[in-house]
């Protein structure tokens, strides 16, 4: 079996991430994963959600949309429907939790941290590439935190990246494209930190079944991707992306 | 560290699944694990969601709910809010995707398998006791089917569980109750079938991480949760569970 | 004409009130009448109604909701309509009414009591048996609060029940089932105390008309029922029962 | 106690039934009963809910709604709010309903005729005003059918009206304005047709009780205030009154 | 091309205004325009929206709605539609931003003037009928809050009222009815001072475009008839009206 | 005075325009105006609204929304808010106007055109900048039908741009950036054809007025600025735009 793009089984797409892409956000990425592309802002507002008052403590939240003329059919928007799918509630549940994870929000303060991945192009691993994109905007939103000495350091104890694995035609692959995607019989998506720890792994036999060592197979195979993108999150970084995991000033 | 209600960390909660609990539904199970209560049901409708209409497939959807005396603070109903939880909409969609795994859709035809867990009492690990106590509910609906000669044979492959496994002061537990599962470090639902296969696993750090060695861990005491279950629901289906797997009249 | 259950003109059904049914909120019943099964709570809310702000008085407000399974055919969920039926708002609103006519809501306190009537099964009365079976309830949540000092004496003045009554071939019967629900040609709910006075009537043609002398045979019809059920109310609530109307300590 | 209009405890206010009040429904009416303001307005629409599709029978659906303006705090829209509110769907399922009580819906086929209560100016009384005007509006719908030879004959056996009874200070009062509703002990509306029967009764002690002889004497007034308000209808309707109730062409 | 009604080109509808038409709001006019009806009311709530509060400046805003009856096939309510239509919003934003024009919102003080337009007959001019009749209602709120002493003058600088033109058959007419409308190439709704300054101006080829000098020929058309509507609020206002445009007590 | 940007008061913003910007959309435009910028589509559908159906004509829709990092302040999604803003409808409404103006819905046949403007940042006239992109999207799309030799030939009688103008410190100045906007005592948009035909003019005195002559200034402003935007969409048109206007093969 070959690759639609010629790409090798363990081989990830193109990688790009543009910092500053929006001028009034205080992150904002253009993150490109192949023909994927999705805008990621991170935005500081001074108030937490209700159960958070007075705790002097801070929360990371994120929203997710596609565009209309993302998708191959035209995508309906949410607000036509009037209602917020199921799809989209998982993804941002899942893109907030997997942020959290390396931040301590007691240094944050009473302030909510909302990230917003819109997906401008889709082309399969929207969710994962979401996560690796709005991890380089959330920095950049809490360095100008720290430049402005609204807080003593970055608060993120690590990278966090994310990335899709499959199994197609019995074959384990990596970054799967859309028509990858689409015919796999496995789909998992695996979120890791720089230090290979997994922050979470969701892995659906898509109305299928998979044995235990396909699982291993696929962790492996998101182990090496993870890697790769949070090199690519550092170089976009640069010297910013010394401060992650210093808790001294 | 001992448990709460002094379990082994290999050991599951007291499950009943009482059949034929409601007199309406062609299915209709209460499922209890520990103190966790949930009326399953699985009704049939004789028409299909508008992308399946003319493909002769059947379909199998599922709706989750918790009634508000349920929680130890009063749930408020969804249907006061407007709108349903991102959590309600993601448990939905996981339970559906479980169920259909082991089910041949093209056997059903074109009708509807409405799968209705509703949450009596809550005390923990509601989503996998859903999908264990639906999967007896939906034998007997097709069972019904069967018996009235609407389709050639039951069309379930084989079984299906799930459990929730979790780490708690760095020690793996089985089927963690509410009190657990609010401490838990990490918190993995995983379910199963019969021969060993993984239908779905989804393992979240809760805002923490976990390592490759704990996730073994995990899987393991996962897989001897869900062969103890099947063991329940079989006893439960008597005679009709030997049915499943077989595809010959 | 023989009744499709054998009973008599002026039979109810049987009648059982199980408390405790959940260990959650204060109070809870599942209250059974005949097929129609109902779980019935009351929770106790620190808080009230904004328009009751700051006026030292209490509120209890009810919210009622059948279960997908509980009908013939499937019921679909409010949540899932996004807006709540009319029937459903106009039990909600009779609940309420009828338990806050025996409740002195300035001994409450500004505290809300959520009265919850979830339908089980239904087969018919399930306003009227959630009304008998919401009292019971509602007793034990404020016994509760009597214990445990937060008032000083039940202030329930007097037990509150509710029966069905019609007219089925041009004769007045009692507590009617599903099936001569659907073929009444006269429907009427009466709330009643034990002291014989009336909380809510609410009779309608159901398209169709009905006399004065029809009116008065309907009402002694409902007056021996609700004797009957206060009966059951009592024997279930023991000790605890003979604390209402008793305004000493 | 004096009344506050000075009206004897068994007279109604004044009634003024103002036909073909607007010029696009078919039926359309100002329903004046003292200060209280309806706009009733019939308007058949040709097809019917899908429950009668393929039936033959005609529908008769009615909405309610009260402007801003015509209380005396600004009343905020339903539309404003997202949601019909609970006493808004209580009326329009009485109005239906009585309204059906006298109409043949085989005759009219498969229509739908709408009913709209507005109400411009509120004093009390509205929701049976509502009915009594409502009647006015639907038989000129249904003469215009009938001239236009759309239906045999005009298919409503009976004149029917409705009316608010109460209790005020332990007085029985009859048509209660605003004023007074606010301080009645006891509520209670009931709709009857030209022949003493019964429609609807609705009564409640609201939050109070109330007995079997109080009963009796509000019965009484009602039927003394219908009868005088179909006196209204008919003077109102003129010939074309005299077409109700009979079958005949 | 003779008109529907036989008015000249540049003659408006029979304008009639009565004021005091509902007891209840501080301000309240039966807007008359040919055969369109519109009741407009004012009523004066002590309570600004959030981005005003702290600023001791009143807010003045708009809600537009038409009933059922009003119009050729019944309208269905935004309440059942549960949103507001476009064309409503549309229309409720210019009548709140012509009004807000002409009065001094700092003197009103931290209070919001709800004006509710709505029509009870709808035949073309709708949305410049309502702000020519909400002016008025406006007036009479503003002038009881003066004689109340809540502010010390009427802060009203001048008269405001709207007027529909259009190009029909290639001449420009003033005030179209329904009919006119439906078939104007150009619409154009022109809302003006009694000093002839404009307040707002839109015009739509429908679809279809037009020329500066077209333009030129409708501004003029809309001018005249202004002038005459403002006449017609002098006159339903009388002495009050004298007080417009005086800042001095 | 100066301007913000040091632009002369007639003088645009940059404008570029990027054709082909997605992959997916059959016509797909990144419209930059300075520093506003909007992603237009549009997207060929194979059906047409309830209204058109049957009557082989089609059908152009648009659907407006700012991404949560556009603006200065977060914008919160209509989907969160689970209603489209008023503002929102407005400009959709206007946008489909402006477009249909110039296209022959007939040639089109039974198809809706789907036009989607996304504010991905927005610094003003993003209403006008939506309109003079999605233009070149529209016709592209409507070009790619063309090729495909759906329809005859591209049914687009001439080029549509838009513009914004205003007076601040009662100096009118073209195409207002969001500073000027924000301060502007009277805002113009109009939309026009390359043969100087108004397609819309809005214009409101922001709460203040706005005399005759000043209108003029306005007009003229608006003229020269939609020439030279025109003049931008025909470079990037280059050869398609050549087929506007043309009726014949």
């Amino acid at each position: 079996m070959e690759r639609i793009d010629k790409r090798k089984y363990d081989e990830l797409r193109n990688i790009k991430i543009s910092r500053n892409y929006l001028k009034h956000p205080q992150g904002s990425v253009l993150m490109e994963m192949g023909e994927t592309k999705i805008i990621c802002t991170a935005t500081v507002e001074d108030k937490v959600p209700p159960f958070l008052k007075g705790t002097d403590t801070g929360w990371i939240t994120a929203e997710y949309s596609m565009l209309p003329g993302s998708t191959i059919k035209r995508k309906i928007r949410d607000s036509s429907k009037g209602r917020i799918e199921g799809r989209t509630q998982e993804i941002q549940r899942l893109i907030g939790r997997a942020l959290r994870t390396v931040v301590d929000l007691k240094v944050i303060g009473e302030r909510t941290i909302w990230i917003d991945c819109d997906v401008i192009q889709a082309d399969g691993g929207t969710r994962t590439a979401s996560i690796s994109g709005a991890f380089v905007a959330l920095v950049d939103a809490l360095n100008k935190l720290y430049i402005e000495e609204e807080i003593p350091y970055i608060p993120i104890s690590g990278f966090v990246s994310a990335v899709s694995v499959g199994i197609i035609k019995d074959i384990p692959v990596l970054d799967l494209c859309y028509q990858e995607d689409y015919k796999a019989e496995v789909d998992m998506n695996i979120v890791m930190t720089d230090k290979y720890e997994f922050v979470e792994i969701q892995g659906t036999g898509e109305e299928s079944t998979f044995s235990i060592d396909e699982l291993h197979s696929l962790i492996n195979l998101a182990k090496k991707g993870n890697e790769e993108i949070i090199l690519k999150q550092k170089e976009a970084l640069g010297k910013i992306g010394e401060l992650i995991g210093k808790t001294e000033k």
